[in-house]
């Protein structure tokens, strides 16, 4: 590298450094708000936060940023695509670019707008008052249209918003998957619903007092590698996983002290998004590449710990004795099978973040289609209730008797989170594949599980997945990982196989 | 106002909060490190904090704040100097010479001697080896030097030291202060020693087990006035307090359980510090002029709820129900009298923060008189063991046997912290004069304290001290509420009442 170039170079990575401190200082403050701060802290927390986003952008988008950039232009040609440098400077130019083409006032209206929207949906919802939402939702999708629109290079207006969250995903490739895997998966769902098996998972519905269940769950986090050295569990309303550098990775989580799985499985679920943070290789860190790169790989991680992991008929083995020690009156008799039946039990829930493995892609393509059509104009948001109604008959083969346990459910459109419910489904795909391939690599897993060893399973996952951070985007880790593009077989393998197996159907 | 110094101004607003919103995350971050951080945040939360510090210094030596001020300075002198307006500008104006004035090799400089200052006193405080601390002692004291000749304007160098931490107090002054506290302190404290009255504080030397202690602590905070609403109590190994906003500050304490005093007072006094930023004028919230106002007002705030209230034998009527509530086998014989004799023992100890109210202010015109004649030239490094034992000796009738007891004790010369020390005296002698103003007004603040009610006390002082925020330097909100100096009256006359009458001396 000339010495030009080097001090060039060296200016954008400073930059980038204060743009990453900025980033991760607005985390820390964003988990003490949803962990310790006082109420009284509320206001000035946001302004706050409000200011390390305005300085996130002003550094990203400024015309220093553009400078360093077209300096570095030819330079970054002639640099092997897999440095370090030549994805650094992908992420900015791509951050600077994205940045510059929504105007301010747009920016500007969009927040105003979601915590309105937000604030009328938080109503809406207890009062089952769709009607009170719509104009909101109307206004979030047009938005959605708005910065669409500020993207005219992509094919279809969804993938601009679907680039936000899965950088180089599109609406086609999307419906690729989401086509091969909607029939299968719904046809197994209603044949365990009509299998006449009942399981009986009342082993999980006794009292298991909080302290307990906390202390569970961290030593089952603790298992699949988890380190309190280098993180921490605390309790909020709404569980969640956040890492202020590669080696200080916070999760959370709630307790049901009248059903074991809230808890417990929702540790190990942030626990897997942990994992990813926390495996990220440390020479990237405090550079903006420090991080998952993505929400569908993010969730492939955390539902890989949770289900593929959590919920196996091996890693039960090793999990159970934890429990039985921690809950001997409540579980001191329960066998490994049946425990592992209760934990996987398949029934049918109008709510996405209660639903089994059978059923959670199921909900997410209810959504997905819902947006395409709410962004070509096909449906109308006032007859969204219907259309939901319809699809979830059609593919769970369930109505939703009121609109609070419909269309009312999730807090993401108020939020104007449009084109992001896919990273859900696509976590559950994209993490039956690194298994697959994992389970190829590795001499035999299940006996590592069922002795409580993964760390030959999460070594695999560092070397694979984690240690890049978000170096590539999700289809070429994909690629470099399994060779192909994403690729929902694995994901129907492992479920027909699985509860086949579990509900002797199929 | 003009339009054009409207918009100037608002612009200067805005650049100052983004300063005060940048040093409260960094707070935040400073706090999340002392309570909650997994060791392996370590690294990264330095490199995060550094960033924060770094874009503050940059905004506040910025040309763009330098052309701001320029232009608002015409306007300025035309503003009511007890204006907001003119006291943030008088803020902003003060931050910019100095920051410009000091070059940023020294500040580096600093910044890595103190770091390994720091490592090498910890080694030597251990080891008891003065010598292996002296070079980066010596270090420390010409790093001093080095800054105090950036502001050549100060009559002495010992003023640009004290200025940083008080503003506009000089060395001269300070002389004079505590040249007149300095022998009636010295004799009333050996008075006490010979006065051979033994006090029997047995009653705070027993088992308390740490919830309760910290459960009672809060409980007495809260009769304070702290508000859990508006603030946390955490455990640290160093207690501070540390405020996110107007409406959020936080306090923290340690336990040892077979001593009350511990965190019982030094809740109390973190209290006292929260209270002052909690009391801040909400109008001022956002701006850097909402904090306290320098080092010895603060601690004027923490040692009057920690001393003049909560050792008081007024508030003990009210205090030790309490205890006895929480620790009924150990308090519950204990008579007010008894109790309020045992909290206000006076023992010599060669620690400073461990020493009674009589002999305090003692330990820091030791420190004091050294660091100046340290500054000066009059005494060399080398000979301070010497220099601190005699004067020990001469004001405090006692002789440290080591140097670990002695001038190795304090983390202060190795951060750098060189006319520091003095806001701790000075904060008991303020103390006492907001306290007789106060006494003035109030019909029967004894009463009040009796009955628990502490809110008459409270609103006072946030109507005459705390409201102002960092509006006024120390010694001008001191004749905004006194009508004169810093005046050392009150607080002999606090000391000598007291403990005259306790110990039957004076």
């Amino acid at each position: 590298m000339d010495r030009n170039m080097n001090t060039t170079f060296n200016q954008l990575k400073t930059l980038l450094q204060e743009v990453h401190d900025l980033t991760k200082a607005s985390a820390v403050l964003g988990w003490d708000r949803q962990t310790y701060m006082p109420p009284g802290g509320a206001a000035a927390r946001s302004r706050q936060m409000s200011t390390l986003s305005k300085l996130v952008h002003e550094r990203l988008t400024s015309d220093e940023m553009g400078e360093l950039l077209e300096s570095l232009d030819e330079w970054h040609r002639s640099l092997d695509p897999d440095s370090d440098e030549a994805a650094l400077i992908r992420y900015a130019r791509r951050e600077f670019t994205r940045g510059r083409a929504v105007p301010a006032d747009l920016v500007q209206e969009m927040t105003l707008a979601t915590g309105e929207a937000n604030r009328v949906w938080q109503q809406a919802r207890k009062e089952d008052d769709f009607r009170k939402f719509l104009p909101h939702l109307e206004k979030m999708f047009d938005l959605a249209r708005q910065y669409a629109a500020c993207f005219p290079h992509f094919e279809h207006p969804y993938d601009a918003l679907l680039d936000r969250f899965e950088q180089g995903l599109t609406k086609a490739e999307l419906t690729r998957i989401f086509e091969a895997i909607k029939r299968p998966q719904s046809e197994l769902f209603k044949a365990i619903l009509g299998s006449g098996v009942e399981i009986d998972d009342r082993m999980l519905r006794q009292h298991f007092p909080a302290d307990a269940q906390i202390a569970a769950s961290l030593e089952a986090a603790q298992m699949l590698g988890f380190d309190l050295q280098r993180g921490r569990l605390d309790l909020t309303t709404h569980p969640f996983a956040s890492a202020f550098s590669v080696n200080d990775a916070r999760i959370t989580t709630r307790v049901n002290e009248n059903f074991l799985n809230a808890c417990l499985f929702g540790t190990l679920h942030e626990t897997g998004h942990a994992l990813y943070e926390l495996g990220v290789a440390p020479r990237l860190e405090g550079l903006p590449l420090a991080r998952g790169t993505s929400s569908g790989v993010h969730e492939s991680q955390s539902r890989l710990f949770e289900n593929l992991i959590g919920r196996s008929r091996a890693f039960a083995r090793a999990l159970l004795p934890v429990l039985q020690k921690h809950f001997p009156a409540q579980l001191g008799d329960a066998s490994v099978e049946a425990f592992y039946r209760a934990i996987n039990k398949v029934q049918p829930s109008f709510i996405r973040v209660e639903a089994d493995e059978v059923s959670y892609n199921l909900h997410i393509i209810v959504r997905f289609e819902i947006e395409v059509a709410l962004i070509e104009g096909g449906l109308a948001p006032a007859d969204l209730p219907d259309a939901w109604r319809q699809k979830f008959e059609q593919y769970l083969g369930i109505t939703p008797p009121t609109d609070r346990e419909g269309v009312l459910q999730d807090v993401h459109w108020s939020w104007g989170l449009i084109g992001h419910f896919q990273s859900y489904a696509l976590g559950n795909i994209l993490a039956c594949q690194w298994w697959e391939r994992m389970r190829d690599d590795l001499p035999d897993p299940d006996a590592l599980m069922a002795a409580g060893n993964i760390t030959p399973l999460r070594e695999w996952l560092i070397e694979h997945v984690h240690r890049h951070g978000r170096k590539y985007p999700p289809q070429e880790l994909v690629r470099r990982v399994t060779g192909g593009p994403i690729d929902p077989a694995p994901y129907l393998r492992y479920l027909q196989a699985k509860y086949g197996q579990i509900y002797a159907v199929g």
